[in-house]
């Protein structure tokens, strides 16, 4: 699937890669005076963010989210406050709505653990959601090291009441017939698993793309298995460049045990990029940073980025353009604070994307998972979702 | 409390009565052509009622919710669909963010179910909301039946994660100290009850009210019990105005039990409006409602309002000055349809009551609580969340 360097390249996807709080993925960022936890409370901050994303024409913006503590601060949750990592944090649902009224295009990926919400009421969320945003809602799914069956059964009770409750012309229109939902067009789901049970039906009529597009990071072997089976976009943390065919075709060949396609996944690589108008002043900031986040940064900042690209806008389009050569689709893109550097990299390093066809110019119409893979709102029937479609229409004699 | 005829009234406190859904509380009012379900699925008519409802002043928009099916449908929800009855349904908590972003002053009262979500989850919701809101969140509470221990084990983690786990100025703002949220400061809340076990601390910095004002609804036995002990503002569906007295001096007397005081709490009348340039214009209107509604169109108006106001403005706020004179505070509006009513009711009903001193012409400054009560942006402290204000402080030598 690999551009020649000789060929114009495909566009690059590009996700901003942020979190509901002033100290993200690189710790010690709350310390800039630029970057206070009441502007990440207030919703201007995300409203300027989400605008200028969309000017640049990122493909989504991708909250992070940890409803609690990394497993390994656990026990002790004063360094995580007093470092200001990931805490306070609010809830990055709420800030959805907000950015779907005032974005046409933006995508949002909204990350949530299986621990934070029962299957019902989360489906019932996200189908509002993606009502609201016209069809631009992403999941990134976290399992918080739960077992596999569980995390198989949450998504296995979403798919349901997403693709198989309601028939495609249950919604009436007409405004003269019986009902809205009538004719026995909404059904029950029935589900009776080891760790939930729900009747259904869903609550909410079918979203622009039902099932929102799925992402999963592919960190480790639970994340791929799982990644292999249901996700449609994949954030990877490569560590170099040659190691990302070998991550990508390990898991697209798991995908394939599962009937999936090689077109069916699209990669996403975790990169930071610091930019300035020539080199130096590029090192400049980056060692700025580095300054500024102390020790523990280099180890933080591989929670988001496996890479670092510090440079001019030119030497970052020929970074990216390699790594698209790797067999990278797209770029999650860490930065060190927000709004600044994501209207920096739009500013300067996007028109010099934009002219060698590396990142769209414009949007394409349609939900995100039309944009992102060209072939309609929903999924396609190579994944396991699609079983689910009709499932529960009775027998009629 | 009651003003007296001769006296130039205080205002009304106002909230509008909606769902995330075409069919709300009137039963075949998506019969109308102007109630068509992708509309509620679009965040511009929520925008265009928020937006309403500011011009008009009114206190807040209220979202009723019911996450399932109402009990004595339970067996059947195919009724409820064919209806159109509260069927299909979206989450409300997804547009609370935009109308939070598109209006200044209006409150945003949202209805959550202790079947929904799990407390820790939900308080953060909240505390991102009321940040986000600036603080104009309001929670009415609804218990679903569950035992009374466990809705009230519910709130108390949730007072615990809002008042207690954060002290004041544990979010520090100069941006040089060693984190935003240190000095011990942020403390776990350590609950550990028969159904929940909630460590903390709360992830959110405290937001503008901390907790965000308490609704509850006034019907059952259990309700009042609830609200008594809980509750700021009680929905109350009085059947006459002669009921009003006793069904608040009933509320209030167990509240003082609580050591609650009689200005802590109050009363918002559900009450159904039906206007027009003359009473035979709005007769009609209401005779057109009739009949488009049906047989079950009385029965299921009870559910949101227990009074039916049809006249031109001038009666109505006849009408609402006697239910205030009743011993009401406020009025929670119902109506057969949105936005449309609520246009009516701002355009003409509001510019004759805001003539009599019945609604306020100008918004007060700060948070929802403060607006409504005039006495600062947190609980009283004769609410019994009050008494976490500091308990988990640890003894310091």
């Amino acid at each position: 699937m690999s551009a020649m360097p000789s060929e114009r390249p495909r566009p690059l996807r590009f996700t901003a890669f942020v979190t509901n709080a002033a100290g993200h993925v690189i710790q010690g960022t709350w310390r800039r005076t630029l970057a206070r936890q009441p502007d990440f409370d207030d919703l201007e901050h995300w409203v300027r963010l989400a605008r200028t994303l969309e000017r640049g024409r990122f493909d989504a913006v991708f909250f992070a989210d940890a409803a609690g503590h990394h497993a390994h601060c656990r026990r002790d949750e004063r360094g995580y406050f007093e470092a200001g990592f990931q805490a306070p944090s609010g809830d990055p649902s709420v800030l959805a709505g907000a950015i779907a009224y005032v974005t046409t295009h933006l995508g949002i990926a909204l990350t949530a653990s299986i621990l934070q919400e029962h299957p019902f009421n989360f489906a019932r969320c996200i189908s509002t959601l993606d009502h609201a945003s016209k069809g631009r809602i992403a999941w990134n799914f976290v399992a918080d090291d739960l077992p596999d069956p569980w995390a198989e059964e949450y998504v296995d009770v979403t798919y349901k009441l997403w693709e198989g409750s309601w028939e495609e012309d249950a919604l009436r229109q007409d405004g003269r017939s019986d009902g809205p939902a009538g004719d026995g067009k909404v059904h029950r789901i029935n589900h009776r698993g080891p760790r939930y049970k729900v009747e259904g039906p869903h609550l909410v009529s079918p979203s622009p793309q039902r099932t929102p597009l799925l992402f999963r990071a592919g960190d480790s072997e639970a994340d791929r298995a799982f990644a292999a089976r249901n996700a449609e976009a994949v954030f990877i943390r490569s560590p170099s460049l040659a190691a990302v065919a070998h991550d990508t075709a390990d898991i697209r060949s798991r995908a394939a045990s599962h009937g999936r396609l090689p077109g069916d996944i699209k990669f996403f690589q975790g990169l930071h990029v610091v930019t300035g108008g020539t080199e130096a002043e590029a090192k400049r900031k980056a060692a700025e940073l580095d300054e500024r986040t102390g020790d523990a940064a280099k180890r933080s900042l591989y929670m988001g980025a496996s890479g670092r690209i510090v440079g001019t806008p030119e030497q970052i389009a020929d970074e990216l353009a390699s790594w698209q050569v790797a067999g990278v689709d797209g770029v999650n893109l860490v930065n060190a604070g927000s709004p600044e550097p994501y209207e920096e990299f739009v500013d300067y390093v996007a028109p010099v994307l934009q002219e060698r066809g590396l990142m769209q110019r414009e949007y394409a119409e349609g939900t995100l998972r039309h944009k992102i893979f060209g072939r309609g709102d929903r999924l396609p029937e190579t994944h396991s979702a699609a079983r689910y479609r009709g499932a529960f229409v009775p027998q009629r004699a």
